[in-house]
């Protein structure tokens, strides 16, 4: 089957003399997940993994992916003809230097410029410039032959109401004008979907955890045009648009509008702008490359914002707490799996009022493969849960008051002691980054020493971020805040932490084919005292679920360690106990009790 | 005399028809220290304070200066009809604002372009541009009027032999065209007076403190054209140079060669050159603006050089010692003021075997003078030492083996509690950032919260970076690394720490008015294990010199600080006493017992 799509690519593309077609996995938007639709590289090569590229040439099918992978797409690529391209393995070449091999002088490179990045469209255009290749980007030939292509999400818009979003749409709108013309520009594109939907005060449902909606935007001083499957719009939402001064066309002209930008100076990021995009714009256009400016607008979650995000907190705190009490009441007891736990969990978040769903696929990960920190359990993985050593859970839920994410690392009974002395030294970590104090203009690089310093010092380390942004009621990862130690400019999670901006806090260890634990709790920065030095800032808790003390060993906490648990135990306590049934309460007293 | 001065100058612009003429505080080299011979705006207004700009238009004559200088600039200004542009204070325009404002259509702008940096220079062509304000660049207006102007710095050069500098010339002079090559360039025009002769292994004496040679050189793949001053090569210096390749010229023979440069690409730092030389490049030129490539590779000391530091560091600890002893067992019996004191640690360090003077004005500071960061004692300002309170004392040598710099706060009698907490502050800071263990890959920035920590969570704070990279024999402040909490693109010191990089650690607090603290060591990087999770990296101290336990507060330290703390002493005691008085040394022992 898959060489029979193959083939019929390639027939396309030896009409059209195209030497290569590369098939990236992404949607229109630049965003992290992407629905049905845009699966045509799984399509393809049969590959069905969240990440890589597929590149076909007359001769041969390559699929690049990277580590989390390569066991399942050797597998799934067997007996397809395709390559497997182990991606950072030393000897492997990149997609780039593949084509860069490859190309015939003069030849035809395809794709579809939507589902491809502008500057990596760029770096391609320097990289075969040589070689005097074209590039064919305006058909997508995968849907030429993708019969039973699954239709474009089409998932109906709805409201937020400003008792929820804390600022209304018209105002975030006169914001982004402001901004523009800062930078003296008449027109802005905005591609990023969590961006579009944030701005204009709406939710969706078009991208699997994130409540958005498949849409372009541009922008003038006087217009706003919303290109949009209108068919998802009903009364309320095209009166509430309408009067907003948004003018609603249809979703695939934005490229013709685009086109028609002649001799105008245009806002964009062309990091986060496809391919397809860029190339309708011209000479005659000048492009001022920033940052969106509603990605640190939208960062900076407002009061309203801020008190809504205590109150989610709370929920997704009794769900996690009536979680791990159960578990601990029945493990040893009757069977559970990581998806039986992963389910129960799951079901409990469903029944909070106001939960909208998950914000991410849950984590559910038992002993070695939590030190998978990309773990997802399958039926082929699904390990059963023993009444010893630990379970990682990394969840989070979509509310009407704001998006959740947290990590606890639960012993089920006996635990080495290794496994404790990690598990103590994710929770110091976790509790000492979440107490600094710090002079405003400090970012997330400034601070992220301190939840590794624990673990550097004893010669460990995890190998991701210890911190990213979370939206509101949108996307769990977010920029422009982050914490980590690298400086990485392209993830672009370094800005200065500014007051409202939410962040996780989640160190971890993890030891391979034996366990691995996190804890994660989401932090608001805020202002502490000002004085002659400057502005102080702080961070304040938001999640509030209690760090199981069965996995402790207190001799490696110092005594502050020990005043930072106790005293986010005794906030957990009290703020969660009363949404509780008497034994749920009765659990949590003794499991948030002093050490 | 100064209207006078300023009466000629503006004659020569009538003349010329230059509308405003503008004189930075700047050699042809970008160097931190400008020799007498560069003093133009000292000569023409009068001010004498290390950092300044005057703009002078038919009209008015203005004088730009930082908050270091307020006091002293206005009390020169005074009657000299010039008007003290203080920086930074709010509404006061800077040197590029009121030049944008003040410049008419079509006028003409003058300055020396060898003392004015090229990006400056390129930003007010940018500013200037709508007003079509030509550049007249190519003449030293003040040197036509300066009948009495000090000669050039013209000391004699000698070669660092390779047991001091640990690497031949050539070998450096092949890594600089490894480089070249990398970036595809045939030629690379070096400015920089510290990266000329390091790459040279020769040194000389025309910045004060700084041992380096007035002097450019122009590299190409076959030839190495040194600009110099021949008089100050003595036969062994010129046959030295000639079978290393070095082709002399004179000196200001780089801006011809400079334009005779047509077509070539060529490596070179723009924020560190000077306009006359980007200027003489054509549109035939491709510029490859980097950091020059002597920077980063000067920066990473090789063993030889780290044997030789720690060497020199004994040396001046010896010194440094002796100093601390003499003035302890003194104060209150005979008067010493702070230039008593400066002048007698300037001795001692000079009768060290192999000092060659001092890295930097001596800073000797009592009492409330010590708040002030960058205090150097004058006959004005010059306090006496009384038995009570704090003194510090910011002082370094140059030796054959290297480069030293070194703070220390002195007790001499009683204290308060503030002055005790906040040295022990500065203390603990310094001793916990120096015990530091990370992963590869860090900067000084992911390091610096250890040095802030104890200050931060206290509502303290010191306003000036905690490190900078020290030179081998050469500059003592010296990029790219660093060590500071903001994000500073523009002071280039934020490089990841390699090992062999030698950088100072020297948190302080001052109280204005009342008191000052320091407390700074140099460390150098080195490679502590490698495991899965990659190289570990920690520093060694290379100053060893006592802090002082008179003022230090016990109780303020954690169990770890205490061992830090008694562990460098009790290296201080076995590096620095065999080089003692018995009496000296009694006072070592004592003044570095375990606490």
């Amino acid at each position: 089957m898959i060489q029979e799509r193959i083939a019929a690519l390639r027939s396309l593309m030896a009409e059209r003399q195209i030497d290569a077609y590369m098939i990236p996995t992404s949607d229109f938007h630049e965003s992290e997940y992407v629905g049905d639709y845009f699966k045509c590289r799984k399509f393809i090569t049969g590959f069905t993994g969240s990440a890589g590229t597929a590149i076909i040439t007359q001769t041969e099918a390559r699929l690049w992916t990277d580590g989390r992978y390569f066991v399942q797409a050797a597998k799934q690529l067997e007996g397809s003809g395709v390559l497997l391209m182990k991606s950072g393995q030393e000897g492997v070449p990149t997609e780039e230097e593949y084509l860069a091999e490859v190309m015939p002088q003069n030849g035809t490179l395809g794709f579809d410029g939507r589902v491809v990045n502008s500057q990596l469209g760029e770096k391609l255009e320097e990289l075969l410039e040589d070689k005097h290749v074209k590039f064919s980007w305006k058909e997508d030939l995968v849907d030429l032959i993708w019969e039973d292509r699954p239709a474009l999400s089409a998932e109906p818009v709805w409201i937020l109401k400003e008792n929820y979003a804390g600022k209304s749409a018209a105002d975030k709108i006169a914001d982004l004008r402001e901004a523009m013309k800062k930078e003296k520009t008449t027109v802005h594109v905005l591609t990023t979907l969590d961006d579009i939907v944030w701005l204009l005060n709406i939710r969706g449902n078009d991208v699997v955890c994130n409540p958005v909606v498949l849409s372009y935007a541009l922008v003038t001083m006087e217009r706003f045009y919303l290109f949009i499957n209108e068919a998802v719009l009903d009364s309320e939402v095209k009166s509430y648009l309408k009067e907003l001064g948004v003018t609603v066309r249809p979703y695939n002209d934005i490229y013709d509008a685009v086109s028609q930008l002649k001799g105008q100076k245009v806002l964009l990021e062309t990091a986060k702008t496809n391919y397809a995009i860029i190339s309708n714009l011209d000479e005659s256009n000048a492009v001022v490359d920033r940052m969106n400016p509603t990605a640190p607008a939208k960062a900076v979650k407002n009061p309203v914002e801020i008190e809504n995000m205590k109150k989610a907190h709370i929920k997704d705190g009794v769900a996690m707490v009536k979680f791990i009490c159960w578990l601990k009441k029945n493990i040893g007891k009757q069977t559970i799996t990581e998806l039986d736990a992963e389910h129960y969990l799951d079901n409990l978040r469903a029944e909070q009022e106001g939960n909208l769903g998950l914000s991410f696929h849950t984590i559910s990960a038992y002993g070695a493969n939590a030190a998978m920190c990309h773990y997802s359990a399958t039926p082929e993985s699904n390990a059963a849960l023993e009444p010893k050593g630990l379970y990682l859970v990394d969840s989070g839920g979509q509310y009407y008051e704001g998006t959740t994410d947290v990590t606890r690392t639960i012993s089920l009974g006996e635990t080495t002691e290794a496994e404790r002395e990690h598990f103590t030294l994710s929770v110091i970590s976790m509790l000492r980054l979440a107490a600094v104090k710090f002079l405003y203009g400090c970012r997330g690089l400034t601070l992220d020493y301190v939840a590794r310093e624990p673990l550097w010092s004893r010669g460990l380390n995890f190998d991701h971020g210890t911190g990213h942004g979370v939206g509101y009621l949108l996307n769990v990862h977010e920029r422009p805040n982050g914490i980590r130690w690298r400086m990485v400019p392209e993830r672009q999670d370094n800005c200065v932490l500014e007051e409202g901006m939410v962040t996780s806090d989640e160190p971890g260890v993890y030891i391979e084919g034996s366990h691995g634990v996190r804890t994660e709790n989401l932090i608001v920065c805020k202002k502490a005292e000002k004085n002659e030095y400057g502005q102080f800032m702080e961070f304040e808790f938001l999640t509030f679920v209690p760090i199981d003390l069965e996995a402790l060993d207190k001799s490696l906490m110092n005594e502050r360690d020990v005043e930072l648990l106790n005293s986010y135990h005794s906030a957990v306590y009290e703020k969660i106990s009363p949404y509780l049934t008497a034994e749920e309460a009765e659990w949590l007293k003794e499991n948030t009790r002093a050490v």
